[in-house]
C-alpha cells in the first residue's frame, strides 16, 4: 500500500540488529517530516477513482425517485441489502444507496486497501505510523495464530502470559485465597481509570451483569470530580473492596489523582495497600514497581490503544473479576468471531467493512454530520458512550495518516440512547428536524425469564421490537399530511443491527465489529485510527493552570493578576467557592 | 403578536361561556387549517429585518481576523460577554460574535417578540396554538402570581393544592405513618415513567443525592424492556417499595406494560398495591379513579408538557419521597428565581434569551449542527440527556407554530458527557475534527467536604477546573504547529456555565435556565416549544406491528407471510428467540 511507503523497513527479519532499527526510526521520521514539508500528496481520498465516481452518482440519486419509500419496495431489498453470519445480522436494506453505489463503495475500499491494510494490521505491522506502532487490539483475542512478532516480542505469547495472571489471580479472589487486610473476603471492586481504560469495560460490565450476576461488584472512578470519589466511598465497604488502577504510562493526571484519594482512604481506614491495590499497566511504568505496595501489576502493551484495550488486561482484570474468567475468555472468542470475519470475508459480505462504506457514503457524500446508536436494550445503554470515544477519537482527525491536512469529512459526531427512551426523548427531530442516520441495535431474546404479564396482547419484549421496527420503517416511509404539522418527510436512513443475546459471545461480537468498522473507516478515509495528538493541547494549558492554583495553595496572597481576566475570574470562584 | 393571531380570543372574560368557547375553538382550528392551505406567509424567521442584517454579516464575519483567538484578546471582552445574575454566571466570550451582531440578534428578538410571548406565557395565554393550550410550567414555582385563570382554573390555586398533598402525603410517608402491607416502612420507589415523566426527574435526583442523603432511593425504569424491570427488581425489598406510575393520560404504552410487571410482582409476593402504589395522572385519567387500588393519585395538568413537568407532581412526588418536601421547595425556589430574571431582564442582560440567540448565531448562520453540553462535575451526568429531551423533542420541527414548512435550521443536535471525562473521550474530534459549539458547566463547591489529598500541588477539584479552564481556551485559540497532525485550528466556540453548588436552588436556576432558554429559542425560529407530532407516526405503525404479534400469540401457526420481508424477519427472529 503505497500510504505505508512510509515504513521502509517492512521486513522484520531487516530490523533486527538494533543498531539498524535506530537508524530505520530516524529515517521514517524524517520522511513522514519531508512528507509533510513538500505537501506531498501521499494519500487524497478524493484522488481514487471510484471517489470521483461517487460524487456525481451522489447528486443524482438525491431524485425524489430514490426516496426510501421506494427503494425499501424494490424486489429483493431486503435479501440484497443485508446480511446473517455467526449469529449477527446487519441490515442496511433502509439506508439511501443502490446497488450501483453499493459498487462504487467496494471499489472504493478496493482501491484504498481497505482489506489489505487490516490484515497488515492483525498481522503486527507498524500500522500506526505516527506513533511508530503497531495495532494489536486482535492479537489479545487470537486463538488462531500461534505468533506475532513485534520488535523482536512475541505478543501472542506475553498476551497468554498476561492471561495466565489474570486468571489465577481472579481465581485466588473468588476462592477467597486472597483477602482484605482484616481477613474479609472481596466483594466491590472500584475501577480507576478514564477513557480507554474504563469505557469499554463499563460498557461489558453492564451488558453482562443483566444475565451474569458478578461475584465482585464493579465501581467505575474515571472523572477527577471529587464528587465521584464521594459517591462511590458511600457504597463500598472499605474492608471488602479492590482497587484496581488502569493506566498504561501510570502518570494519567485524572488517575493518579483519584489514586491518592484511595490512597489517603485506604490508610484512614487503617488497611493496607498491600492487600487492596491491583494495577494494570505498561511494564516497567512507575505503577509496575514490584517494590510498590500492591498486590501485583498486570502488563498493558503500546501496541493496543486506550479505547481498543478492553480485550487486554484493561478489560481482562475488572471483566475477570466481576464474571469469572471463563466468561472473560467467551467474551474474547466472540470478538475472535468477528475479528475473522472482518480480515476473511470479501468486500461484498464483509459487515464491518460495509457498515464503514455506509458511514462515509452518509457522511462525504450525503453530508449527514452525526450518526445515532439506538440500542433497544438497557442492557446496553454504555454502549454508545463506548462507541462515542471508539469512533470520534479514532476519526476525529484533520490529518491524513500521512500528514495531509483532509480535504474529505471525517468522523462524525455519535449519539445515543436506548430505545424506547430515545423514542420519547430526540425522535421528534429525528422525524421532522434535521435528519441524521440511526443505527438500531435489537437483541433476539432477553436476559429476564421468569413469568410476566402481557400489556394489549403482548410481552414487554415484544412491544420493544415492535417499536423498534416500527421506527426504522416510519423513518424511511414517512407520511403524508396535508397538515404540515402532521407530515414526516421520510427519506431518514437506518441501519439495523440484531445479536443473539447478552452472552459474552454475543458482546464480544458486537465490540469487535464497532472496532473493525472504525478501522476500516478510518484505512478508508486515509486516516490513522490509532493516534488522538488533538488531546494535547489541553492537557498542556491545564498544566500552565495548575501551576497557577499551586502557587495560591502555597501562598494565599497570590492574586492571579498576570493572567486573562477570564481565567483571573475563574480562579477566583474557584478559592472564593461561589460567585 | 401576529403569529398568535390565530387564536382570535385571547381575552379570557369572553371565553368564560362555555358555547362561546366551543365554537372559538372550532374557529381557531379553521384559521389553522385555511392558513396552512392557502401556503400564508404568517411567520417567516428571514423576513425579519435583523435576519436580513445578519446574513451578509455571519459571511464576513468568517475572516481570519475574526478568530477566537483575537476576538478573545480585545478590549473588555470577558465583562461584555459575560453576565452573573442571582449567583448564576453565563460567559458567551469565547462566542464568534462580536457588539454588532450581538446588537443584531438582540434586535431579531425584539422583531420577533420574544419577551412579549415569554410574557403571555407566564400569564397563561394559549400559547401552545396547535394543542390549544397554555403552557404553563413556570406557574408550578410561580411565588409572585396570587392567580393565573386558564379556562375558569386558577392555576396556582390547583397547583398549591396539589403541592400540599405531596407534602402531606410524602411526611406520612418519612414519618412511617404510611407503610407497606406487611407493616415495614417504605425504604424505595420505582418511578414508572418514561420521556418526560422521568429525564427531568432523574437528572434533579442525581444531582441533588450527591448532598443530601435520600429519605427513599429512587429507581427509574422508563423502558419497556423486560431486562430493565428485572434488574431493578434485583436490587429492591418488594416489601418496603413504593411505585410511582407517571403518565399524563395513563395509557402511555411502556407505562402500562412496566405497570402491569408491578402488579404481577406485587401480587407474587402477596403484596396488596393499596398499600404500594402511587399515581401522578391528569384528573379524571383510569389512574386517577378512587376505586383504583393505589395509595392515591396526584394530578398534573394540561398546560405542563412532559418535558417541562419536573417542577409539577411529576417531579414532585418522587424528589419529595427522596429528599422531603421542603428540599424540593428549595428546587422550586430557584427555579422561579430564574423565570422571574427570564421575564423580566431587558435583552441585554437576559442570560437564556442570550444563550438562545447564541444557539440561533450557531446553528442558523455558522452552520453547526449540534450543541455539546459538558457539565465538569459527575452529579450532573444526567443534564445532558434531559435537555437533549427538552431541546429536541421542543425545536426538532419542521414547521412553525403557524404551520408553515421551516425555511431556516431549527434545533440542533444535544449531546454531551461529565468532563474531564469527555476530554479523554470524544474531545480529540471536538479539537482536530469537524467543529461543533460546547457549552461548559462548573461547579463552584463540590460537595465532599473531608480531608482530601493533593497531586501535583492541587485538588481534585482545583484539577477539573483547570481543564474546564483549559479546554475552553484550547478550543478558541488553537496551536500552530509546522506537523499538521499537532496542528489545532482553533476558532472553536464555547460558552461557560457556572453555578455556585450542587445545592436545590442551584440546580432549580440551572433547570429553569434551559427551560426558559428553550422557549426562547422556540418563539425567536417561530416554532411551537410544545407540542411533538413527530413522535405520532412510529406510534402507529408500532401498534400495526403489535397487532401482528398478538396474533401470533393468539395463534402459533400465524406466518406474517402478508408482512414486507424485513418486517417477517424480524418478527421471526422475535419468536424463534434467534437467528
Amino acid at each position: 500500500m503505497s500510504r505505508y511507503f512510509l515504513n521502509p523497513f517492512p521486513n522484520q527479519a531487516l530490523t533486527e540488529i538494533i543498531g539498524l532499527r535506530m537508524i530505520a526510526k530516524a529515517f521514517r521520521q524524517f520522511l513522514f517530516q519531508w512528507g509533510m514539508t513538500m505537501g506531498q500528496k501521499i494519500f487524497n481520498l478524493s484522488n481514487h477513482q471510484a471517489f470521483q465516481k461517487l460524487k456525481p452518482l451522489s447528486k443524482s440519486f438525491k431524485d425524489k425517485n430514490n426516496h426510501l419509500k421506494n427503494l425499501i419496495q424494490t424486489k429483493n431489498r431486503f435479501k440484497d441489502f443485508s446480511i446473517q453470519k455467526h449469529g449477527f445480522s446487519y441490515d442496511f436494506s433502509k439506508q439511501r444507496l443502490d446497488k450501483t453505489i453499493l459498487k462504487e463503495l467496494f471499489e472504493l475500499a478496493r482501491q484504498a486497501g481497505a482489506k489489505e491494510t487490516f490484515s497488515q494490521m492483525v498481522s503486527g505491522k507498524i500500522i500506526n505510523a505516527t506513533e511508530n506502532r503497531s495495532a494489536l487490539h486482535t492479537a489479545a483475542r487470537d486463538f488462531t495464530q500461534d505468533q506475532i512478532l513485534v520488535n523482536d516480542m512475541d505478543v501472542i505469547f506475553e498476551i497468554n502470559k498476561v492471561n495466565k495472571e489474570i486468571k489465577n489471580f481472579t481465581e485466588k479472589i473468588h476462592k477467597k485465597k486472597i483477602k482484605g487486610t482484616t481477613g474479609k473476603s472481596f466483594t466491590d471492586a472500584v475501577v480507576i481509570g478514564i477513557g480507554g481504560s474504563y469505557l469499554g469495560c463499563e460498557f461489558v460490565y453492564t451488558a453482562l451483569k443483566h444475565g451474569i450476576e458478578p461475584l465482585i461488584d464493579l465501581h467505575f472512578l474515571p472523572n477527577v470530580d471529587i464528587d465521584n470519589f464521594g459517591q462511590i466511598i458511600k457504597t463500598i465497604n472499605p474492608e471488602t473492596c479492590l482497587w484496581i488502577i488502569i493506566s498504561k504510562s501510570y502518570t494519567t493526571i485524572e488517575t493518579m489523582a483519584n489514586l491518592n484519594q484511595a490512597l489517603l482512604f485506604l490508610k484512614s481506614n487503617n488497611l493496607d495497600p498491600a492487600n487492596h491495590l491491583v494495577t494494570v499497566t505498561a511494564k516497567g511504568s512507575p505503577g509496575d514497581d514490584p517494590t510498590n505496595s500492591s498486590l501485583g501489576s498486570f502488563h498493558m502493551f503500546d501496541f493496543i490503544g486506550g479505547r481498543y484495550s478492553v480485550t487486554s488486561a484493561v478489560g481482562g482484570v475488572p471483566l475477570s473479576l466481576a464474571f469469572g474468567f471463563d466468561n472473560f475468555h467467551r467474551f474474547l472468542k466472540g470478538c475472535h468471531t468477528m475479528d475473522l470475519h472482518a480480515l476473511n470475508a470479501p468486500e461484498e459480505n464483509n459487515i464491518p467493512l460495509i457498515a464503514a462504506l455506509i458511514n462515509i457514503w452518509n457522511s462525504n457524500f450525503l453530508d449527514y454530520p452525526a450518526l445515532a446508536i439506538i440500542p433497544y436494550c438497557t442492557a446496553l445503554s454504555n454502549l454508545c458512550p463506548h462507541v462515542q470515544q471508539l469512533y470520534m477519537e479514532s476519526l476525529g482527525k484533520g490529518v491524513t495518516s500521512a500528514g495531509k491536512s483532509t480535504n474529505h469529512r471525517t468522523g462524525v459526531i455519535i449519539f445515543g440512547e436506548p430505545g424506547t427512551n430515545a423514542q420519547h426523548s430526540f425522535f421528534q427531530l429525528a422525524h421532522q428536524g434535521s435528519p441524521f442516520p440511526i443505527e438500531f441495535i435489537g437483541v433476539a431474546t432477553p436476559v429476564y425469564n421468569k413469568s410476566q404479564a402481557t400489556s394489549k396482547g403482548v410481552y414487554n419484549h415484544q412491544e420493544l421490537w415492535a417499536n423498534m421496527i416500527a421506527q426504522a420503517m416510519g423513518l424511511a416511509k414517512g407520511k403524508d399530511d396535508d397538515n404540515n404539522a402532521k407530515y414526516f418527510p421520510g427519506n431518514r436512513p437506518s441501519s439495523t443491527i440484531v445479536i443473539n443475546d447478552l452472552t459474552p459471545e454475543s458482546i464480544g461480537m458486537l465490540l469487535a465489529f464497532y472496532e473493525a468498522r472504525t478501522v476500516y473507516e478510518g484505512f478508508i478515509l486515509g486516516l490513522n485510527p490509532f493516534d488522538q495528538f488533538g488531546v494535547e493541547l489541553g492537557k498542556v494549558l491545564a498544566t500552565d493552570i495548575r501551576d497557577q492554583i499551586k502557587r495560591k495553595n502555597i501562598d494565599k496572597t497570590y492574586d492571579f493578576t498576570s493572567l486573562d481576566t477570564a481565567t483571573k475570574f475563574y480562579l477566583d470562584i474557584l478559592f472564593k467557592g461561589s460567585l
